[in-house]
Order: C-alpha cells, then sequence, then structure tokens
C-alpha cells in the first residue's frame, strides 16, 4: 500500500480477499497529522516500510536498530527501513539483515529510488512460493538492485528498459562488493 | 599514522624503515589549514582513512563512491571512508567493498569508535602474512567488530576486556546479519 492517508489505506486493505502479504509505505505528513490512525493500521500489516527520517520520526528512537523494534512492536510482523545511499535495514524477531546499497557513482536523478526498491521487493515475494529468511533477504537484494538502475535515469526512462538479465548481471557485481 | 598535523606525520613517515603497510588518518582542522601538505602526504601512503564528512571535504565530492575515486587519484592505493553507524566503503583499482555497522543498539559511548576500528584493521592485517581481496574484507570486518564493543561502555573499558573469542562469537552473529 503506497503512501496516501491512512484512512484511505485501511479502507482499501478492508477490500482485499485475504492478502497473502500486506506492506505498507507512509510519509512524514501522516506520520504527523494522522499518527493515531496510523499506528492503528500497522497492526494489520506484514511488513512496515519506512525511510531513516521517517522510522526515527513514528518511533521517536534516534538508533535504527530501536527504532525498528519499536516499530515492530507496534504490530507489524517486519519493519523495512530504506537509508538511500546507505543501503537499508530489515527487523523481524526472527532476524535482523543490514545490506547495503548498490555502490555506484551514476546517480542522475535518485527520484523513485524508494517505490523502486519496493517494486523489485514486493515483485520477488509475489513470484516466489515462500517467504523465509532466504527468500526475504533475496528480495531485498533484487529491490536493491532494481532501484540502483532506475536513479540512472530521468522518471522510469532506465526502469522501463529494464530486463531480468541486467538485474542478474548486476546481482555478480554486488556480491563481489558485499559479500566476504 | 593516527591523526595529527601533517608535518609532523611526513617526518614520522620519513624515520619509518621501509614500512610494509602505512595507513594514515586525519581530520577536519588539517583538512582546511594544511590541506597542501596533506594532498602531498596522500601520494607516500598505502591507506587513506577518513570519515564521510572528511572524504567529502577533502575530494569536494558529495556521492562517496566518487570522493572515493578522487582521494585514491591522489595517490592512495587504497580509500577507506567510515560511515559511523552506517558502516564503512573500501575503493581499491581492484576491487570496491561496502560494509554495514554491526546492527547493535547497545551504544553506551561511540567516541573512539573509528580509532578502535582502525586497529582492529590494521591489527588483523599486521597478523596475516598476504594482503589480498580476501584479507582486507577480513580485516575490515574485524575493525568492523572490535568498534562494535568499543562502543558498548565508556573509554576502553568494554575493548580492554575484548579477546579473540569475543570477536569470533560476534563474527558468526554479524555473518547472519549481513550475508544472504
Amino acid at each position: 500500500m503506497a503512501n496516501v492517508d491512512p484512512d484511505i489505506q485501511s479502507r482499501l486493505l478492508a477490500q482485499m480477499r485475504s492478502p497473502r502479504l500486506v506492506a505498507l509505505d507512509s510519509m512524514n505528513y501522516w506520520i504527523t497529522h494522522k499518527r493515531r490512525a496510523l499506528l492503528k493500521l500497522l497492526k494489520k500489516v506484514d511488513i512496515y516500510v519506512a525511510n531513516d527520517q521517517e522510522a526515527r520520526s513514528l518511533s521517536g528512537e534516534n538508533n535504527l536498530i530501536r527504532a525498528a523494534k519499536r516499530l515492530y512492536r507496534q504490530g507489524p510482523r517486519m519493519v523495512l527501513i530504506k537509508k538511500g545511499e546507505h543501503g537499508l535495514l530489515f527487523y523481524t524477531s526472527q532476524f535482523i539483515f543490514s545490506l547495503p546499497a548498490y555502490p555506484t557513482d551514476k546517480i542522475v536523478d535518485p527520484t523513485g529510488a524508494g517505490d523502486t526498491f519496493a517494486g523489485g521487493f514486493m515483485g520477488y515475494l509475489a513470484k516466489t512460493k515462500q517467504i523465509n529468511e532466504i527468500t526475504l533477504k533475496k528480495a531485498l537484494v533484487y529491490g536493491t538492485l532494481a532501484a540502483s538502475f532506475n536513479v540512472e535515469d530521468f522518471g522510469i526512462n532506465r526502469t522501463m528498459r529494464l530486463r531480468l538479465k541486467d538485474l542478474e548481471e548486476r546481482l555478480v557485481k554486488f556480491k563481489k562488493c558485499v559479500l566476504f
């Protein structure tokens, strides 16, 4: 559920027939002005997705691990904090996962990086039969790679032309940059 | 070479007899007030170590990959950018390595985290017979883990009691948090 008024998100969710996995995005405006509705909604979703500022603002915690834990206690089964150029932090009761962004200096337009990430992440999980630690980590990696392409050109110019082969090729490079 | 006046660092280096590996740290004061001496010194060291602000300030680049590349062109064979809670970026002509910090909410005193990191990193390399991609990545991991202990208490209280076994145990946990 992309970022809109939590009341609208709530009505949308009520119309879904037993969704397999629900992720919720939000933003500073709703966190400040519709805090109570947003917190109520968090109890009904599987994954709460926020950037680092939003996570700090909604949780009241500066340390992001503490912020993730506090947001987790609000109800979602998983908390995903996007840190832009610094990557992401994923928190569940089973595991914590910290992943850097794809190291690139080819940044034309960062607009939409977070949404492209969410699309790649949810898209991978939608194709996958199981949702577990391994597939969640892979989905986070694919979301990261999708976002790394989107920033290479304005709007969706690069993402429109994106093929699975491009992601697979970049995955090989990414592994060399982050695995040890 | 820890952070002091680049002229002093330069005189110190001149007294070393064919050092195996030289790493240089600096800070905002010398970057601003002794820029030329610092840039000259960079040509004589193997690794330039900086935090993200220092790297941006000395390179004039906001994007950290570009900053690392530009600093690399100043002479050092390797550039290590420390990003605090966001981990590190390591750049050489052979490879780029991006590593998150150990995800912890047990932070009592962050003072000295960068120096403990540098100590763990250089200490690992000093014990190692070879300096290559594999050992450099491992050294960066051990530096990261050493720093994660140091922040758990004031001053060097925790680091004084640190044993290799503690690092090895935390390495297992860290791998679960960052590998996929």
